[in-house]
């Protein structure tokens, strides 16, 4: 246990890959861990590690004042809370299920009417790498019930603050994730693109990793010009893009790869040249996201 | 001028922003360079650096046995080649002008048809990178010309051998940026999400660069069961992601970012379903995308 952390009481409810991962985190940090799982069965592990099992989700609940919930999804929160006692009085609901930030803002209001404070969260990491090095969990919510539980929380890994907005841990954590959804696309259709001439996707993927970090260089340059508004570059601008762009569509076609996941790109720069944006760098498809489809 | 390596006889024909980078890299080597641009006003900073300024393509091709082209497209090419003698005999062309593999084949044959050797190029630098130690440029074609002017070629940056079938080069690029625009993807549609919480691009654009960074981590996992065909994952199936995915589809519409970009690829994760593929990891969206659409 880190120096001065003192020993508190923390209760985990729902003990899938995730919620055993952070029982376990808490318990090798030295605290007093109790826990519950709607399948009594998983309980088992953790108890063996020295967790006090519940009973019921509500026996709990009364076990801790930190209570931190990882189900599947916010419906699972919504219907596990409709079983709990109608005060939720002196416990700090920390909810760490994935969700949008609509989610979060309802069930922070639901909490909240309930006496309890409400904290939700966003874990940026595997179960495997919960406590580790580069595991880190961006919070908003209740910025008081946060503080007071922070060095606790720290026991998971890093703790990164967004506000007190409760919807904003959700908003990062999918913020992030975006931008990893969209490298995926591009790496599996790059390396669709290879296997066609039966270039080993293994072969292609060093120098293509080694690309994509070199041109994530670009992107601190795109967000200033999303922040300050100006557009204009004299890097890539968005002419030079949308003349290019068919070689792509044209390529993937002539190999006999499917087109649907870069198709909406060239119609977003179409329409940016359309409206006028043909100088703009690539920043400005941001503007163009946000502006009525 | 690197130790071992000899002064050559290299024309340079398109002296826009990247061809004259190219001839003053090869000026900077102490190769002997002549150049020529369709507009001749271009030739002047290059022959103050000492070019020999030719007066037609034809002259410029025939001062060296290195013919390097840059023009826009290889459609430029076509034409350019057009107005040159029927015979190019003894002549190594080397076609640095971006484009895809079929009109590279293409320009092989009518090259080769005519007497000279013919190398495809695909340039991994924008022009101010040139000659820098970032800076390479892949190679594919005529082998043996190839590694007869291989010294000379280096004055640009690192040089990547891809292959004999000329179309090569322009794949292995074309593989690359099409890495790069998932990449770009993601980040216009992750900083148009957060924007409309006004959360500052700047602030979002460190931990979202570090996170793909991070994420860049499962591509060699992915490549390698692109290669084996075993796609079953126990890190993150497509059943996971098309569980969560409409959580990012949902908050795209509720903050008013369009969910253009993204649509497509849930059908492609909802189509992967269907098939039978809930258990594979993100590696069977590559043979998705290969087949029908
Ligand atoms: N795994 C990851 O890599 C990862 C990473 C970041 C965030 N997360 C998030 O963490 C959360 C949990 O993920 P996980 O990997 O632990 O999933 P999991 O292994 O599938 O576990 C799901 C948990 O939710 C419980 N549950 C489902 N429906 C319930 C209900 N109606 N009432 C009570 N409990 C219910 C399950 O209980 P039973 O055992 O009774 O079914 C189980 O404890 C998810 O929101 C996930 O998105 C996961
Ligand atoms: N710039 C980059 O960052 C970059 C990076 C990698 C690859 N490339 C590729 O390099 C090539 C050149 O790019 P660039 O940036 O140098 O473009 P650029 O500055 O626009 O120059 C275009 C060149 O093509 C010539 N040209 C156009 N049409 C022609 C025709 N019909 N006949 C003869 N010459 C013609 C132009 O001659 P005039 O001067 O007479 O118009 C000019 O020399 C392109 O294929 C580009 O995709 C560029």
């Amino acid at each position: 246990m880190p120096e001065n952390t003192p020993a508190a009481r923390v209760s985990v409810l729902g003990l899938g890959l995730m919620g055993s991962a952070l029982a376990s985190a808490f318990l090798k940090a030295g605290h007093e861990v109790t826990v519950w799982n709607r399948s009594a069965s998983k309980t088992g592990p953790l108890v063996a590690q020295g967790a006090k099992p519940a009973g019921t989700a509500t026996e709990a609940v009364e076990a801790s004042p930190l209570v931190i919930l990882c189900l599947l999804t916010n419906d699972n929160v919504g219907e596990l809370l409709a079983t709990l006692p109608e005060s939720l009085a002196g416990r700090t609901v920390v909810n760490l299920t994935n969700g949008t930030p609509a989610q979060a803002r309802a069930l922070s209001e639901q909490v909240t009417e309930r006496g309890a404070r409400y904290v939700d969260g966003g874990i940026m990491a595997v179960p495997q790498m919960i406590a580790g090095p580069h595991a880190y969990v961006f919070y908003s919510g209740d910025e008081e019930a946060y503080k007071e539980h922070e060095a606790t929380l720290a026991a998971l890994g890093g703790t990164r603050w967004t506000g007190t907005d409760p919807g904003f841990a959700a908003l990062h954590d999918l913020g992030l994730l975006t931008g990893m959804y969209g490298m995926i696309i591009g790496v599996v259709q790059a390396l669709a693109l290879v296997r066609t001439e039966n270039i080993r996707a293994e072969e292609f993927s060093g120098p293509l990793v080694e690309w994509i970090q070199a041109m994530l260089g670009i992107v601190p340059g795109i967000a200033q010009a999303i922040d300050s508004g100006e557009h204009l570059t004299d890097v890539s601008s968005l002419a030079v893009n949308q003349s290019a762009f068919p070689n792509f569509l044209e390529t993937f076609a002539a190999q006999g790869v499917s087109s649907e996941l870069f198709e909406p790109f060239q119609a977003l720069l179409d329409r940016s040249i359309a409206e006028g944006h043909a100088a703009d760098g690539l920043s400005r498809l941001a503007e163009m996201l946000k502006a009525e489809k």
